[in-house]
């Protein structure tokens, strides 16, 4: 007979050492499911169901009023740049915290958009509440079938991402991403702003997603440990985007800080002239998220910008981190560290920019012996305010 | 024959140290001047000259969409409560780095605010050129008479703040504070959401802050180089505030970074919860502007809201240093050290909630040896992208 040693809660984590890497490692499935049902690649049309919000409100709406805290909010300002660019209807986008005290100026025909895993953030269901006390409609993006602000709203995307443990937040992150992208395209389809060539295209480069995902867990998860062993014991870290990146640029800060204590700080690159310079030195490492879709031209143009504020950094002997798309080489000679990751449309770049810089933060936290499940300080849901 | 030692620097610092305390020191006047010939004590009205947004344009106006950078966006973000607030107009602030490349949705309605102090900022002024593109009037505010950013704006208010040399923006920044005030003043009369008592009052109070300001001066600065001595050496500070006092809590972040190379990051208290308490320990000091105008319910809420979130900091042996209100023991009781300022509405405390986050960055630079009015890798005017 022989036996078997057998220990349930290495089960529960499917033989990783912490639930982050299990969550981290199971992103690809997170946001299969979450498109899942949602998208047609036959027609390129994006169907969302459980939704009260009529067709014609889409498109009488004024606005989009995005309140969300902490990773979600990052989530938020990435789907900013969604819908603005996608549906060509602005978006507003605010902590919970201030929104439900801000007084706003009532607009019915906004619609509010409230993002939280849990659905039990008590800020962000004062928000929602504050929200349709001003007469709008309100939608949540939320991981919990059920939970308090799906019942108050009219319309509901969960993110199918399963059960998330761990207390930083990782593949919820990527499949509200991936529910704002696919609210994005569905508002953009309702107003008529998209072809429906494009959608098709954008549909499609939807579903490559996943894999490239997978691709890039197979391809940065050693570089990302090998980086660990050099910057671990860093006291701060910066990291800087323009456009979609820079929410992207704030969840790589935040993850950093929540599991590691690191003292880390997002920046729209742009602003780094208006102060924060002041901080780079030999010792600060520097992560720059500068990648590009070589055939947008917008994308493009923001990713030269990235550039000339890397050679700022390097200019002071900061040490830069960059995230670049593959056969960028410009990058690597410019810098000390290149992670590279598959091209995407600009509009899906951050679901996979976000991958190493989680990874990078797990590596460095368990390097430091930190808990890295249950950070010290936090818990997983703020059910309080 | 007696010999004078006769140094032309000193003389241009008027006998203080650096360019920056001098600049410190001249915030009354500055704030004075930036109101002269604008309001009327009589009659509570605000007058803007330079004008050619006419008041029917005013009164059409979808929303405020504020573009600048570094310390004049903090200003935005504060003028953002001040105009909606009064004037019930919606604003959007952006950095003006990302606001040109955001291809933001045209509003030929909506009116755009620069804020600069040079008037030369690249970004600002490229932020400027796509609201123009758009169809938007434009308005400056700005320092320096004739700088570019007023050529191409139909309307400027000027602060007459005197010409700033210390790289790190003090005076500068109050009295961008205080032509946001009257402008938010303004709008609201034209506006007609604010009646004319209500208008008296608060242009009186107004009139009141620059003697505010110099009790201030002479009250806190002691303090202020004591705090120094027990805080020079942190590695690491947070600056926390709700409302229109987290803009100050992010200034107040700016200036210790700018000047001392201490990481300090600003937050809206709520947002703790979400992530950054995982850096409380009992060598963090925490800034928390904890001011209240106890003839305003929702100054009086925001306020204990963020009691809470001290108690939470303090729980977690966190060092909190307390902007508070004269008279406010409560405070007192539950933290280290408690800096007191004069009561004033709501809207016009940041004015005053800055001036000892100056002193304390100043003081603590100049303990660290840092070369206060040129700090390392920064320039005065970013003239550059």
């Amino acid at each position: 007979i022989q036996r078997i040693a057998w220990d349930p809660i290495m089960a529960e984590k499917a033989g990783y050492k912490h639930f982050m890497l299990k969550e981290i490692n199971e992103q690809p499935r997170a946001i299969r499911d979450t498109t899942l049902g949602r998208i047609s690649l036959d027609t390129g049309k994006v169907f969302l169901q459980e939704m009260q919000i009529t067709a014609e409100d889409f498109r009488n709406a004024s606005q989009i009023t995005i309140a969300a805290c902490g990773t979600s909010w990052h989530a938020g300002l990435a789907g900013k740049f969604m819908i603005e660019r996608l549906a060509r209807l602005p978006v507003e986008v605010d902590y919970a915290s201030e929104y439900r005290y801000r007084d706003p100026i009532a607009d019915p025909r906004a619609i509010g958009l409230l993002i939280t895993q849990s659905g039990e953030t008590a800020d962000t269901i004062a928000a929602q509440r504050e929200l349709i006390a001003k007469g709008s409609k309100t939608l949540a993006i939320c991981n919990v079938v059920g939970a308090a602000v799906t019942r108050e709203a009219q319309g509901t995307i969960t993110t199918n991402a399963g059960p998330e443990i761990g207390v930083a937040s990782t593949k919820a992150f990527t499949a509200q991403l991936t529910a704002l992208f696919v609210f994005a395209l569905h508002l953009a389809q309702v107003r008529g702003t998209i072809s429906s060539d494009e959608s098709k295209q954008l549909v499609e480069e939807l579903s490559r997603i996943p894999g490239k995902v997978e691709e890039i867990l197979r391809s940065v998860d050693d570089q990302c440990c090998q980086l660990a062993k050099s910057f671990s014991t860093a006291r701060d870290f910066l990291f800087l985007g323009r456009g979609i990146h820079y929410p992207i640029a704030l969840e790589g800060a935040l993850k950093l800080k929540e599991i590691s204590y690191i003292h880390a700080e997002g920046y729209p690159a742009g602003e780094m002239k208006h102060g924060p310079n002041a901080l780079i030195d030999e010792t600060l490492p520097v992560v720059c998220i500068a990648t590009k879709d070589p055939n947008d031209p917008s994308s493009v143009l923001k990713y030269e910008k990235t550039l000339s504020n890397i050679q700022e950094v390097t200019a002071r002997s900061g040490r830069v981190i960059a995230i670049a798309i593959e056969g960028d080489d410009t990058i690597s000679q410019l810098v000390e560290h290149t992670i590279h990751i598959p091209q995407a449309p600009e509009l899906l770049l951050p679901v996979l920019e976000v991958v190493p810089l989680q990874l990078l933060a797990y590596h460095i936290a368990v390097r430091r012996g930190c808990d890295v499940d249950q950070p010290r300080n936090l818990a997983k849901s703020v059910t309080v305010e």
